[in-house]
């Protein structure tokens, strides 16, 4: 089983209003009651913001008190995936990402660390795997993912870590050239060398150390296993087993799988994975959809897990994606019985990194993140099901004022494409 | 005379190593004199950036100690112009803007706080002037003006406030229409009426227990004056002193730089003034350049300060200017006077806020402003002058990835327009 991520939250206020008090008191009080610290977290954030500055008496007031609500997240996944492989990202630039997940109430970062293009990741068990990062400062030590780790902890975040294998792994060999198959094949790594599942096991060996949360990432996706037929050894190993090259690939993945349910992770891969061979994988694989709709329905009705991030909605680099369709993708669609839905943990959105790098990943990010997060969070009938221009469109220009009040670098809402600048001047409300 | 704004810095570091002492170790020691604050700020800035965190030893290290250096800036005025009317920027922004100016040694914030679209300000005497802000939370109160300026204080920055007079000063009629001269006519302030410079009066009275530094920006630019001549009141008050509206302009400019000099404030203006009718101006002026090149030696020439902001180079919303000729725009150019020289205070980055807002900003601003930066702090002899691409690029793009590493959204450097996102994957110190 996953670890309990279900909080509930029940925030009572009671005539709270500074403007009938004078400058400085408080008239009334608020009460949140919660099951664990998560929900108390939340109830502290729906609290803030509820609070709104009066300019003109200079109190901080909640208006329309009393207010009593009673609220519990849809679904208990709630994950923003960031990629420090095509682009470095500070450690000050993921503290920014965390804070602002925390004002939308996501609570899982999915780190995907590394990729073909740059390993930055310390591992200490095989150190020449970060000669793999682009430069030597961008790097993460040990240190830096623990601090991130505890940072995002107390916002009431996860970090579900990746390792992607075998393919994105081409950094990798950088370090330890014989991860790859040859000098012309580096990448998917070597199926047929026991030193490439050594390194895995020493990299989720290391990686648990820093890794507390109970989902890890191992990837899985578009895996080209096309150079290992050519590769003299790893085709002899290939055929002495009578092998096929996607015989193989499920072998690595079931193979990783074990390293990491041995390590008591529970095993995330990329929805290629089950499209392949769905039914060898481990029952407690949790499946993350990406290509397209309809995977979750079928991910469940195996029995199996399911996370979606369906790419023509919810993958935040497809800038042409509209903050309708991001706000009205629906993780239980075509699933209409209510144990399968159980199954289906709940949804991601994806900020790859190849054109967002700390210049623009937060406006990439902001706002269409949000209009997932309420998908996410909200109980289904309290989801604007039609009429998005005058029931959720004020709401999320509000959502983004407020990040940027916080310092957020949250793009215009009504831009066309996603992260464009404002087209002229005027308030944040309208843009 | 202006506020003592030079500042003489002097950083001795003798064999600083921690890779030679073990893991905690400091070997040897660094000293840093300077004749104000504001130079041990510069040197400690200079002595952060020579700090590299060593990955694999996990030390801070200073690389090729010892070092001796003695620096000073070239120019006393090196500034960064913020324009909040046309997008409101959270006072949490301006700190960052604030944070990401001293990592590049400028020490000028010039604050365009009001213009045509908006008025965030609030000004005690005229409680309503803030009426035109764009809503009742984008506005600064008079103690988030104060925090801002004792914050940019702590970082070696002096805060220049403007009120744009008599155009670019639309908003204050939506909290006082009698400063239109109509409602048909909006724009220029009426300068027939006592009751626009009580105004003035009052604003500048109010800001003046808010910004102490030396300096203060009265606009003057971009005066249309077209419409005062069919504005009956304005109309007969004209023909009554026997004035044409160019009249009216220079009695407006000259009637607030009084107001201004009885507060002991230095007047700055537009270089309009100075091109319209420079000889009128107070001898105090300090003008300051937009247009083009060649005013600097105009105003010099007759004795008066000058500020250079070349919009086809310092402009920084003019996002096709590469950062090259950011980098080679010489204040001096055409002064070869040395007491004329002395007359150009330095010069001064704008970022104006059509398309800038907080989504925005930082990656606009950065890292072409430290191209100005650079010219506007080095000695004249250490600046290069040709063959940019193996001198500064390199330092550049350093620069820009310390700014991302300490969380600020600069852009990539080599893109061809301004805060482009980068166009693939790679590292930062080559994008």
């Amino acid at each position: 089983m996953p670890p309990k991520l279900l909080t509930h939250l029940l925030l009572a206020l009671v005539a709270v209003s500074g403007a009938a008090g004078g400058a400085n008191s408080i008239v009334g009080g608020a009460t949140i009651e919660a099951n664990t610290i998560y929900g108390a977290i939340r109830g502290l954030e729906t609290f803030s913001q509820l609070c709104v500055f009066n300019y003109d008496t200079k109190n901080v007031e909640v208006r329309y008190a009393p207010w009593y609500i009673q609220d519990e997240p849809r679904f208990a996944f709630r994950g923003l995936m960031l990629d420090t492989s095509r682009h470095y990202l500070p450690v000050d630039v993921i503290k920014q990402v965390i804070d602002s997940m925390s004002f939308s109430k996501l609570n899982v970062l999915h780190w995907h660390i590394i990729d073909e293009q740059s390993f930055p990741l310390e591992i200490p068990s095989y150190p020449n795997l970060w000669k793999g990062s682009y430069s030597k400062s961008e790097r993460y030590t040990v240190e830096d993912a623990r601090y991130i780790v505890s940072y995002a902890k107390k916002r009431g975040i996860h970090v579900m870590a990746e390792i992607d294998v075998p393919g994105h792994a081409e950094s990798w060999g950088n370090g330890y050239p014989k991860l790859w198959p040859s000098v012309s094949c580096t990448e998917p790594l070597d199926v047929s060398s026991n030193f490439t599942f050594e390194v895995i096991t020493g990299i989720l060996s290391d990686m648990r150390r820093i890794f507390p949360f109970g989902l890890f990432h191992l990837g899985g996706d578009e895996v080209y296993t096309g150079c290992w037929n050519l590769t003299p050894h790893v085709k002899q190993w290939l055929d002495e087993r009578n092998m096929t090259t996607k015989d193989a690939y499920k072998y690595f993945v079931l193979k990783a799988q074990e390293i990491a349910i041995d390590l008591n992770w529970i095993p995330v891969n990329w929805e290629e994975t089950f499209n392949s061979f769905g039914g060898s994988l481990n029952p407690r694989t949790v499946v993350h959809n990406w290509l397209g709709p309809g995977v979750c329905p079928k991910v469940v009705a195996k029995g199996l897990r399911c996370i979606m991030s369906n790419q023509g909605v919810w993958y935040l680099d497809h800038l042409d994606v509209p903050w309708e369709e991001v706000y009205t993708a629906e993780p239980l669609a075509g699933i209409n019985d209510s144990a399968q839905q159980k199954l289906v943990l709940g949804g991601e959105v994806c900020m790859w990194g190849e054109t967002a790098d700390t210049s623009d990943v937060q406006q990439t990010i902001w706002p269409r993140a949000a209009a997932a997060a309420e998908r996410m969070w909200s109980q289904l009938e309290a989801i604007s099901a039609q009429d998005l221009e005058t029931t959720v469109l004020a709401r999320l220009h509000y959502f983004r004022c407020l990040l940027n009040h916080r310092g957020i670098a949250a793009a215009p809402v009504t831009n066309f494409y996603a992260r464009r600048p404002p087209i002229g001047p005027g308030s944040c409300f309208v843009q």
